[in-house]
């Protein structure tokens, strides 16, 4: 009871000046200058979502360097002029580029990849989350990435969490050369770990795709190529004039602000949540990203 | 190498006489009849979403039974005449109700129904899903639903897992009537297990919700109220005539079927996946339903 009233204590404006419950939010609105990390202009590639709005992926050239240099490269030469979405599949993925259509690469563009599917663990620093995960015997965040890994085997992978991007490929243990792009939009596709090759993550704009008609055709194909919805000006912000780069910064996950901001995500308790779970998912800390203020 | 080539010769039409791999969607379509049951006629809520499509909701009278039986009241009194999704965040929740109008309950609804935010282990069956989960001590399924539970606390608790419906509620600490509900459109939000009360989950039409535009007020919410969306006829299926009811079944999950659809879905295996995970999400197990056959 005594909590009760305290609760609704917290509610009453006459209590002016109770202090704020500590919150995942606002522990990212606090976090100091120093727990956060600029992220290059050249690991930064947007596009327009015609008649949407604009997305922003943050590339992983730390996790799949060969696909992320054919994403550049694809990018700086124009090659997704006439790109689209063409596959929304509900509670799985959103998937995008020129539909395997036989355009030429780029100069330069590797067209077969490495399957970058997961890399050594050695070389990466990594806080773990502390806590168990189904999928894979440990998980944490190196980087500011969300990662699997596997100390005894040696492998570590990151994360098919929501508004993750991979890349698209066919049946072939080929590994896609990373033209043809997926997103998350749903339960977390883990099962896709160490199969398909993490290229990135959406960081802003994710609304702009995941609320796209779902594709009546089979795995949320759009049945009338008609449906497919154009992506205008995809490009590099390192391609951009430098004051017109849009500018984002990532959360340090060996900071002390990313460690509260973990454990308070798995211990919500403030005026609405009053029984904390005492633990939380890799995909559901979502790593904290910013507009470089 | 070996294992390449059988995977190109998967592909290739001349080897007709190949055996098709078993994944999780054929041991669903090769279930035989005994490992489906019935959704009863009360526990199946639908409505259209306007412009959209129809949902289908299957209420849990096991774990949150009051809520369901003010829900069940509610829709037979029309209660959401005039009721609207006003709340679609993205990677969250939809939401949809009254909005808090001032319209009165119906007779019968209880104001003030308890927490069933959990209930007690005792009395379920459940066939644990046998991988660790970060959020809640054991979890696995019990009569066809995804529980978290804890044998030692003796609480068990339906998952907040993509497409799950909840009641929604206000900061105090009473548990919602069940009028305003929500639906997780995004990573399962696992932190409101225990602190809202689970209702049902979407068996069909999720997409009708999911590829709303997002809300750009705080929270997701529309900022305009003309751009709530109306929800149509909301009704139970058992209100309506025999043979215009919608019919369903979900799988068993203490069949035989289910485990090895399970097995399959923590072992992906087939010609698209090659490194199976070992392991799986409670929430990505994502229990088959299907229209009656």
């Amino acid at each position: 009871m005594f909590w009760t009233t305290i609760l609704f204590a917290a509610l009453a404006p006459a209590v002016a000046e109770k202090v704020p419950p500590v919150t995942p939010s606002s522990i990212v609105a606090e976090a100091p200058a120093a727990a956060w990390k600029e992220i290059p202009a050249d690991d930064l590639l947007q596009f327009e979502v015609k008649g949407r709005g604009t997305v922003v992926i943050q590339l992983s050239p730390d996790f799949a360097p060969v696909h992320v240099e054919n994403i550049r490269l694809l990018a700086r030469n124009g090659f997704w002029k006439g790109a689209a979405i063409y596959r929304v599949q509900d509670n799985y993925v959103v998937q995008w580029g020129n539909n395997e259509t036989e355009k030429p690469w780029p100069r330069g563009v590797v067209p077969s990849p490495p399957p970058e599917y997961d890399r050594p663990l050695a070389g990466l620093t990594i806080s773990p989350l502390g806590f168990p995960d189904p999928f894979a015997p440990k998980v944490g965040f190196a980087d500011g990435w969300p990662v699997a890994y596997n100390p005894a085997a040696g492998w570590a992978t990151l994360t098919h969490c929501y508004g993750y991007v991979g890349a698209g490929r066919g049946l072939s243990p080929d590994s896609g050369v990373g033209a043809e792009l997926y997103a998350v939009l749903g339960q977390p596709t883990r099962h896709m770990d160490r199969n398909l090759a993490i290229v990135g993550r959406v960081i802003e704009g994710m609304e702009h795709m995941s609320a796209l008609p779902r594709g009546t055709g089979p795995l949320g194909f759009y049945e009338d190529s008609k449906s497919a919805v154009p992506l205008i000006s995809v490009t590099l912000a390192s391609s951009l004039p430098r004051a017109a780069r849009p500018r984002f910064q990532v959360m340090d996950t060996s900071s002390e602000s990313f460690a509260r901001y973990v454990r308070s995500r798995a211990n919500r308790l403030d005026e609405f949540y009053e029984v904390p779970a005492g633990g939380v998912d890799v995909c559901a800390v979502q790593v904290p990203v910013r507009r470089a203020p």
